[in-house]
């Protein structure tokens, strides 16, 4: 089975371009398709808190609930102003393209930067929670958190490189399921509290390692801020709404955070009634679901919908990535080949880049969530910043009707995301935020390097006040160290590209010389024989002189050297003959005006 | 700092063919070059028939001598065999060409084989013991005796590669000083010993592992004969002799064995006398020399030539290999890059297969001489059996003067080391000599399978009764993806190969057509364009589709392909572009009747 077959059973047939279609979304499908990298984020952002909190002793979890609070305030504020976005830009508003619209190239650059690398995190991060989910269910998988962590990334590319879409029938399921079995889930709880069904098991106290300072309210407040990555997608993909796309994709959005204000707090509120605190084996969702439904069939059902709608959160990105690239790619920052669709109409180097690095993190962190979190969110937050002020910026310039309240939604929206921004890269910075706030200005430049490559070699290639290639002095040379079959074909060859070709030998031995004279004139198919003499044995070295004694002969001289090179049968014999021909042209390599052409001769067995 | 640079500084510049020289060897120096293996098994021989000894307890050791005379015999009989053969190849009789000569192909391949296998073995038990003595004298170093070992090896293989000979100055004063110090130390050994000077220590009482069987003594016995590597040397190297140059040479065989003799028994009966058994961290030698001077200046020195012999030995082997290899190599057995010298007049290629499986020797065996040797001294037994039989068989085809008790001499020679061989395959099978065994024959299978590659090729491309090659119906393409000031030059190349080149153009787009036909007539020097249209994207298919077509015009079609490459200016940016070209070389490499020219177009910065 060679590569081509391997490539058409895990990604399938090539497709014709005519396929490549757009599906319009209606509103109960956009909110499957968009929410599911929000609303995941209920799996991690109560326990990321109470991770914090706890270090400080028990009587600290009681600020969970006010720093909840808070973060939904912030998921009001972001979708309100996010919700401007949509109505300016009903073509897709993602970050890049509304920063380079207002802001200028340059900050951008910064939003893209960021925004691919929260992709890759996003990535991780939901893997990493989707395999807790799973893991919490069944303790024996514990262990094998990295490899099955690597195998979901593996089986979610796959999937994208073969090509699936955002599909109503893939996400709808799956993600109304979630939603309903958690509000089902919450009600249950809620209905035990309030009519007193069960007492909640007493508080563990816990010891204290810190005081309960503002720098550590602010870090929990920073982990619980992930529960917003995702918030944005909907003004990404505002084209792929039904008609009117704008009104459609503004309702989805707000109800999206709805949704999300609703299942966040909810499963903050009980998890502080039931003195759920976070334990390294099992998720603070897993423990909830188990004191309310305790354990059994309904409590399998949570923990699947939860691993499914994380896994779909991970699927979000193979989808944003590739297009963030895209957009990069045309404009010339990243390499030209993410620009490029592949056999199946997919980005597949944006897919294979996303999942290899989503692949090592798992790998490098150990498929532990907590360990990732601490990257995570400040990228989003960057695009946001810059988002918002973009859109501040646009209505302060085209003073559009209600341009003043707009800005100052807008400018809201841009000053606590940027504030909140300051605080996690401070509150994070230690703990890993580090590396995304070096990495981010590192990627910026990488991007700048690559655009003044691209605008040089098009400023070196154009036509534009050319004069026409220069004209060509041709010399054809035969490099021959013997006479046989596969040489006479060589030569033939090199006369059919120039009747006044020659070949050349290097002279190692004058005996064979003489006896390869004697040959020449039965089978030198009359092309005549130049002799160098090699005091060195060096084959390589008079020949080179020679060659460069041509070029010297004049600006336009053009060398075309004719390498006779037979090919044995079976690989391992190639290991039997001199590879002079890749030494030559390992020597001539980018050589300016030479030109090396093998001539195969194939050998039968 | 470049590769050639670097190659310079370590091998040194180039020698030109005129200063290969022939140095002949007096007697005196002539012991020095070809005694130095022979001698340096003096090292660890005695101790090797100790270590066997011991573990069937303290009365075993009592074997010692008997053994001892044994092996002294057989150094007899091989040397007054070996002296028949320098009188009939006084042009040097190693025993891959006596054994050719008199028994044909296959045995002498045997030899071959064997004698390769040896030689690289030669290297890595004598480095392993070189610095076995080295860290006798300086126990700190014992723990980096992998590292010292390859070290060494780097060294005396760097040496051969800048092209040392076996020249008497270099030679001659550390075997000289060896054999003198030795003896030295032997003469004050046993003058100590007549004249009652000192009580040897007790004999320490060892437990016994294994009863004394015939096959424990085979096994010392065994083990022993590694004492007789390198007495073969002499007949190889005959025409290095001042004339007479037999005459010299049997002398020169003689005094060695004698000396030989001398120092193992003279070592083996001290050994016994001061009741030495062997230790891992201080060789035999070592202690009897500590015993014998009570450490001081005249231990070190003892220490110091044995190191130096050993290391010398090794050197011989650096020689003997890359000849052996050149044998085989022009007799077509082994590929023939081991049958030309390099730069330096040296046979680089031996040299550095024989230096690196060496080293990787010593890493596998941990730089332990006792683990090595159970490997060694088969194959040169082999080779003594083989030579000896060749030997006998030249006698009774030839009928000389003398020829019946030459005969009987060689056969003697032939049926002593043939019964050693036995003994040696059988005895240390299970130690290690099994790989040994197995590989001699996996050897001679690949020089047969080389042979017939050579021969099938040889055939293949002779020119006996060829009509000439095929006449040739050439078709020039030039693969376009664009038109840029690169294109045009390659389109203007492809123009002076054939006036009927056409260019082909695989369409992905459209409108990009259109646009590509419009600067066409400007700047396509005149040159048809071909436009393949690709449903699927794909570049590769249809192109190769039309490159089909073309060659089914007719069996003398031949399709050249010029792709136009720009070159960027550093290597980073090649990770910038398509890598058309070199998916195209490599969908069309070894492709028959098809030929691939690059024309690189060289970008500034």
């Amino acid at each position: 089975m060679n590569i081509s077959t391997l490539k058409k059973v895990f990604v399938g047939r090539p497709l014709p371009t005519a396929q490549a279609r757009h599906e319009r979304l209606s509103k109960r499908t956009a909110l499957a398709v968009f929410a599911s990298d929000a609303l995941s984020s209920v799996a991690y952002a109560t326990e990321e808190i109470l991770l914090i909190l706890v270090t400080a002793g028990t009587a600290a979890l009681a600020f969970t609930i006010p720093i909840g609070i808070a973060i939904s305030f912030l998921i009001v504020v972001v979708a309100s102003s996010y919700r401007q976005t949509i109505l300016a830009y009903p073509q897709g508003g993602g970050a890049y393209i509304v920063t380079k619209d207002n802001l200028g190239t340059l900050p951008s650059l910064v939003a893209g930067g960021a925004l691919l690398v929260d992709y890759v995190l996003t990535v991780a991060v939901s893997v990493a929670a989707g395999v807790a989910a799973l893991t919490s269910a069944f303790p024996a998988l514990f262990g094998h958190r990295v490899l099955l962590g690597v195998l979901f990334i593996v089986i979610i590319a796959t999937a994208n490189l073969r090509g699936i879409r955002e599909s109503g029938a893939l996400f709808a399921l799956p993600t109304y399921l979630f939603i309903g079995s958690f509000f089902a889930m919450l009600a249950y709880g809620y209905v035990r509290w309030l009519f007193g069904w069960e007492t909640p098991p007493p508080a563990t106290t816990m010891h204290a390692m810190h005081n309960v300072t503002l720098f550590l309210l602010l870090r929990a407040f920073s982990q619980g801020c992930t529960a917003l990555t995702g918030v944005e997608a909907v003004s990404d993909g505002v084209p792929a709404f039904k008609p009117s796309e704008a009104r459609n994709a503004r309702i989805v959005l707000s109800a999206l955070a709805l949704i999300l204000v609703t299942l966040f707090m909810g499963i903050t509120f009980l998890a502080r009634h039931y003195h759920v605190t976070p334990m390294e084996e099992e998720t603070v969702v897993s423990q909830l679901a188990r004191q309310i439904f305790g354990g059994g069939l309904l409590y399998y059902e949570i923990q699947a919908v939860t691993m499914l709608i994380l896994v779909l959160a991970a699927n979000t990105s193979f989808a944003d990535f590739p297009r963030l690239s895209y957009f990069l790619a045309r404009d010339g920052f990243i390499p030209r080949q993410f620009g490029t669709r592949g056999d199946r109409l997919v980005f597949s180097n944006g897919i294979l880049i996303l999942g290899g690095t989503a692949a090592v993190l798992i790998i490098v962190f150990g498929g532990d969530t907590h360990a990732l979190i601490p990257l995570y969110a400040l990228g989003v937050f960057v695009s946001f910043t810059l988002s918002q002020s973009s859109m501040v910026r646009r209505w302060l310039v085209r003073r559009d009707e209600g341009w003043w309240w707009r800005a100052w939604l807008n400018g809201l929206g841009a000053a606590t995301t940027g504030l909140v921004l300051l605080v996690i890269a401070v509150t994070k910075f230690a703990d890993g935020a580090w590396v995304v706030v070096m990495l981010i200005p590192v990627l910026v430049m990488a991007f700048m390097v690559i655009h003044r490559h691209y605008d040089d070699v098009a400023r070196q290639l154009s036509l534009d006040g050319y004069g026409g290639p220069p004209p060509i002095e041709h010399t054809v040379l035969v490099l021959v160290g013997d006479l046989h079959r596969g040489v006479t074909a060589a030569l033939r060859y090199a006369h059919t590209l120039s009747p006044s070709a020659r070949a050349v030998y290097v002279e190692l031995d004058p005996d064979k010389t003489r006896r390869l004279e004697d040959k020449w004139g039965k089978w030198g198919l009359g092309i005549p024989l130049v002799v160098l003499s090699s005091p060195y044995r060096s084959l390589l070295t008079p020949f080179l002189e020679y060659v460069n004694h041509l070029l010297a002969l004049g600006p336009n001289q053009v060398v075309t050297i004719v390498i006779p090179e037979f090919v044995p049968a079976r690989w391992w014999q190639h290991l039997l003959h001199n590879q002079t021909a890749l030494l030559i042209k390992g020597a001539l390599l980018f050589r300016k005006r030479v030109v090396v052409v093998d001539v195969p001769f194939h050998l039968e067995d």
